[in-house]
């Protein structure tokens, strides 16, 4: 067994500054990284996979150009190294010539749930709007997309005014905040109220908070809506958070809230060129418990997948969850004016329309892909947005 | 309480035949409907809400017009009776004047796992080779479509043979199959393979099998490859299904297969205009313990996010499933053939290239959303695909 300790003194490199010391713990088998509040063992295999050399790693990408398996299942760490011109640490191992560059922003990036998950969602009521509304001009800069990316993240929803009520501003916009390969193509959706309005937006009943689209799979994840004219009376935007509406079902009956986190319920659409159909709980909890999404689609939704035994407790929970939907103190409304750019988070935050008079609505809408909005988020945290 | 019972003779319409009866039970509280296999007890504030009127249907989508909160909390049945001119069941509410149509077709629709899912999978090893193998001409039938759909449920991938080595044939194939919003743009990957490849296709190593894309949220569902040419000596590709190597994972490790369903692996991609991150299990059961996804891929594979003490049992796991990915009991190979059309279910099935000499191969490639395949398998099946 061979121990060894190295440690080293701050540099003027930011990047070496913060690394304190790396422990080499019986060479065949772990290594300890400490580096502020960053400390790990890691299996001596395991971080030769971790490691690079230029020439092992697709520069572009940031993968790696080899396969797991070329590595030895015995592997020694020989030394380590603190190169202070270039402010890293190298490792070598044993029968290798090469030194490995250890790149600690890496090494870290998997324990910081926040570079992958965003801020951390706050739920919101009726008592705290609006959300943050930021000036079409101020998208310009990496600091605004920031900003209302994470708008977007902590309340489930953000609003950018004052956008040209025209298809080409609507779609540099969508291309800014993510609009690439993987998102949905911007649709026109013109919505007449009146006399001649067709039988699913009759009247004034205006429509319950609802998800969008929850029979494709995969559903649709962020929103993007751009309203051009509005000359309906009433007709507010209505946004429930589905964080606020799932505790609250919980905490009023909470065994109804388990029925509908375990049974699926049958969400279908049938057009003349399609027959989606997708089965999916209406709440969804990680292993921790901790709400993960909601889905809700009152007229797309056809019957629960449960034994029949359950079907009982879960059609009251059903009932209950659209009426908690309905209450007024969950529910943020807007009216929303031409120019106005409406992002929402449609696997947390639901939308309806309250009743409303006679008139017509156009909106441009499309849907942006997680990935793809969390690239641009990112880009726009590391300076990487032109 | 009301107790009423109806039993109807069966008449000529093959609709009618199969409904025998249709009990009410307790009038405000559950109907009994029975029809061979299928017998439910159901609430009757859910059969309202299940039951459609012309009226309160939009037809075109299956879905309903008209919010669920606008059925009174309290619902009983009055009467129900079977329309032998129309034969179909309708059910009379207290209060209501319209009868409701009651659709046995619908009721069914979420007891159908099939009709949800698809056939049940079943693994293949490198025993049992080819998959079916579909000529191009056959693909212009729906039948031959949902045969083909059906293997690639099935067995996780499918091919067709005899394609036109042509960009609009692909377009033809790929709309065909369910290309439509959603679906990725096709793109053309040459692989240059030799002197002058570039350092990720370097040489003759070739590629571990993987998933595609697993960076990306949602990730590819379905992969789509046409080879146009294929001038590679050796270069094979080479399958293999997850659910095997999984299955083979629980048996020879099962507390690594555990560990790996439980810590999630973040995966990266960083371009010059995007930056991807996710963070997925390599491994997926559902709840009732079956195997739902693999996600594996070697080369965007960057860390586990687990506690420092489980990273030794997840890096040896994640080895281990390595080294079961290249066995070749495991692997169903075949050399891709210019016209040779493959359809992958990147989340069951891996897919990689063996060792092969110098050339170049060229793809068109494109990704297929799950709701559009499915529902063009749909569409196939009940005759509704041109």
């Amino acid at each position: 067994m061979r121990l060894m300790s190295l440690t080293t003194e701050s540099t003027s490199s930011p990047q070496s500054s913060a690394v304190q010391s790396m422990v080499v713990e019986a060479g065949g088998m772990a290594v300890v990284a400490e580096e502020g509040a960053f400390k790990r063992r890691i299996p001596a295999r395991w971080l030769r996979l971790m490691g690079s050399e230029p020439r092992s790693m697709v520069r572009e990408t940031g993968q790696r150009a080899f396969d797991s398996t070329s590595i030895p299942a015995e592997v020694r760490v020989r030394s380590t190294s603190f190169n202070s011109d270039e402010g890293l640490w190298e490792v070598r191992f044993e029968g290798e010539t090469d030194a490995l560059e250890i790149d600690f922003e890496r090494l870290r990036s998997s324990s910081s749930v926040e570079q992958i998950d965003g801020p951390l969602p706050s739920p919101f009521t009726s008592a705290d709007q609006p959300a943050r509304a930021l000036d079409f001009e101020n998208l310009d800069s990496p600091a605004a997309v920031r900003s209302l990316l994470e708008t977007l993240f902590r309340r489930g929803y953000a609003r950018v005014r004052g956008v040209p009520t025209k298809e080409a501003a609507f779609l540099k916009l969508a291309s800014r905040l993510g609009a690439h390969r993987g998102s949905s193509a911007p649709q026109v959706i013109t919505e007449e109220v009146g006399a001649n309005a067709p039988v699913n937006l009759s009247a004034s009943r205006g429509c319950l908070a609802h998800t969008d689209e929850p029979y494709l799979d995969p559903m649709p994840r962020y929103l993007l809506q751009l309203c051009i004219e509005n000359s309906l009376s009433g007709g507010e935007l209505q946004l429930v958070d589905g964080m606020n509406a799932a505790e609250t079902l919980a905490m009023e009956a909470p065994i109804m809230a388990a029925e509908l986190a375990r049974w699926p319920m049958l969400f279908a659409c049938t057009g003349s060129d399609s027959d989606y159909r997708a089965l999916r709980t209406l709440l969804e909890t990680s292993a921790d418990g901790s709400f993960q999404r909601i889905t809700f689609n009152d007229r797309a939704a056809l019957d629960f997948m449960c034994p029949e035994e359950r079907l009982a407790v879960c059609a009251e929970g059903y009932d209950l969850l659209a009426r908690i939907l309905q209450r007024e103190g969950l529910q943020n409304r807007f009216r929303v004016q031409p120019g106005d750019l409406v992002l929402i988070d449609n696997h947390r935050v639901l939308h309806g329309r309250s009743t409303h008079g006679a008139g017509e609505r156009t909106l441009l809408t499309c849907s942006l892909h997680r990935s793809e909005v969390f690239s641009t988020w990112r880009r726009a945290r590391s300076g990487n947005l032109d």
